[in-house]
């Protein structure tokens, strides 16, 4: 049992080394592993070229002990991680024959010809460990070689995680051996930015060791990361309850939810507690908050649907918003928003409605200026309606109405 | 003047090896480099502790002629880019008096108090070619030591591109000398597979240098990056159209588009150029396909707006879909999809409708399998619809439905 793993990440693919996207697989591995302790000392971006990723895989065979190779497990000529890892380890590959008939199938389902160069995904290090892919075709390995455990998945961030999250990390659990249990908690906040939650939280952060506290800004609002270690599951439980509760007590009023919660789930929530129905009137938004509503799985008992009204007359004809509203208030008012959330549970015969008018750009319409956004809900005769200015490009602008919108659905279904 | 120069990009920072952050550094900078035609060939990151720095440098210094080093210069005991260099170098350090009196200002303006630990950042090599910061407070610099150039840049990504921008830019264009041009197109492909797209294309790829040919499958298709080098912007020009044609030539049908252009803008393009309007019908896609489409800046000459008919009540009640194909074709059916299309183009008074309907799971619908999904254009009489089958969980069905959708609507208007 290796006690303290270090670890490295490499990947391969000059697509990387290109600047086509950045390295989001070496991030959520390392996220990942950091949660059961495991020291990621190095990340490797190398290109698809064969003497460069063999001296990678050399070097991390001589500094890691576990080594996590993402990519270059393809098809394709460019796909070198089988051929960099024979080079370097002498042994020998076999065809995979589960990988070898899932390749096969997919192709007779699309009623598509294989061509030769998919064979190469099934070929497998012999003793490999070998992980069907389940989101794809090259399957996944971990392959013991001299005292280092390397792990082979495949680049597409799907197909990792799937592999990682089902055998990888199951394996690293056994690696790190369980004398120490390592949990983690991520809190989820909204409606505060990142620095007046740290400046809230600021002693508690500071005097706090175990768990440790990161919170983390992102798109949809902040988290906050705890993570204990500890000799038994029900003591790093306690850890993290009690640190939870004073951060709780703190700025309780703007979390909503824990690890895999998201605020749409949360709504959901609420809207079947309630046992009420929502439909969804968008125009500046465009179908993403009904989009993103109907992500959630389970949503069809209490979701019925929405009319995205982005012309006027579709305002006019199919929400029967009428034309006073929409010539004297305009379609960008307070008044208009509170018709499209009004009408949209009308026509679809529900309680809720939620109805979304604004500017997303790039020009200004009817005298308002780019970044006006009006959100109104209404609620078996209550309602409620907010006007906020968001800055940024158009789908900015949108996308922030979005989460406002969720945001201001969870806090009236909540109170 | 160095004609090919090896360049590598060295991330400082143990909140990247802890998956607190991607290295989007690494991303942007090799992006930009790509356009002046350095060959950037490792990305490395490496945390906050002074040996392993030290070896990562070392490294560096062996095997690249331009090494960027990102973040490690801030204020506090855990920035040890400095302390690495000097290690390696040998270089004297001086206090940069331009960064020093900039830092005390900010304190000043703050009306706070400068810890001494903030001096540090004001601290660079002697004979180095200091850049001031107007962002932050560490200055960039460019050092060179034994024959390769050092830049040293800090790590948050406001104050790292406006260095770049700025300094680094002006100095790679010097070092790769004016004498070449490097022009890049990106060509775009819809509906083929990188396998297929590869093989089709194996002769042409394997034979060309200049340009280079480089596809990438990507969430939203494939793309094929060129990339020529030439004395003249008019060769280098006349090298990437002799490639293209040859592509296009072999897999045009596939073709969509280059560079920015996206399939839901090139769809909006035709129906601007057909001078149609369109409404959207959507129940398993519950949204996003309208939130697509309404993503394209200019869209409201031609898209009116969508239902999304979540609820079977909806598409009968909104969507004026008979009881009967409900109940004897069933709301996942090639009949509803049709109506749904033709119903929602009536209803809004456009002549082009498109409708999805299918089973995004986690249950299957009306005895169908989950992944079922029906796809239904209808354009002034005349109609399409398809069927088919996705793999993946309930939000990778739906964002794969989208884009089929997407797919087909441009094959159709296109034809």
């Amino acid at each position: 049992m290796i006690k303290q793993v270090k670890a490295e990440i490499v990947a391969v693919g000059t697509e990387l080394l290109l600047g086509q996207i950045a390295n989001t697989n070496a991030q959520w591995l390392s996220q990942q592993l950091a949660n059961y302790g495991i020291n990621v000392y190095n990340h490797v971006v190398v290109g698809d070229n064969l003497t460069r990723v063999e001296e990678s895989f050399y070097q991390a065979q001589q500094r890691s002990d576990l080594i996590i190779v993402t990519g270059g497990l393809g098809p394709t000529d460019d796909d070198l991680t089988r051929e960099a890892f024979q080079n370097i380890s002498q042994l020998s590959m076999i065809e995979h024959q589960p990988s070898m008939e899932k390749i096969t199938a997919y192709f007779a389902k699309q009623q598509a010809t294989m061509t030769p160069n998919n064979r190469k995904q099934a070929r497998v290090f012999e003793g490999a460990e070998v992980w069907l892919n389940n989101a794809g075709m090259a399957p996944g390995m971990c392959v013991s070689f001299q005292n280092r455990t390397w792990i082979f998945l495949p680049g597409v961030p799907r197909e990792m995680k799937a592999l990682a999250t089902e055998h990888l990390f199951p394996l690293v659990q056994q690696l790190v051996g369980k004398n120490e249990i390592i949990k983690s908690k991520v809190l989820k906040f909204i409606g505060i930015g990142e620095s007046k939650l740290e400046h809230e939280l600021k002693d508690i952060i500071q005097a706090q060791t175990n768990p440790t506290i990161a919170p983390l800004a992102q798109d949809d609002g902040i988290v906050i990361r705890l993570t204990a270690k500890s000799e038994s599951d029900l003591q790093a439980s306690q850890l993290i309850e009690h640190t939870e509760d004073q951060i709780i007590n703190r700025v309780g009023s703007y979390f909503y939810g824990s690890d895999q919660d998201t605020l749409e789930g949360k709504v959901i929530d609420l809207l079947i507690k309630k046992q009420k129905k929502l439909a969804v009137a968008e125009s500046i938004t465009g179908g993403l908050f009904t989009g993103k509503i109907s992500s959630v799985s389970g949503v069809s008992s209490v979701f019925e649907g929405g009319i995205v009204s982005y012309a006027a007359h579709v305002k006019q004809h199919v929400l029967d918003i009428s034309e006073e509203t929409l010539t004297d208030k305009g379609t960008i008012s307070e008044a208009c928003a509170l018709a499209m959330a009004k009408n949209v549970a009308a026509k679809l015969g529900v309680p809720v409605g939620i109805g979304f008018t604004g500017v997303a750009g790039p020009d200004e319409v009817e005298g308002q200026p780019v970044g006006t956004v009006y959100i109104a809900i209404y609620d078996d005769g209550k309602e409620q309606v907010e006007k906020w200015m968001f800055q940024g490009d158009r789908n900015t602008i949108r996308n922030r109405a979005v989460l406002k919108g969720m945001e201001l659905l969870y806090k009236w279904l909540k109170s």
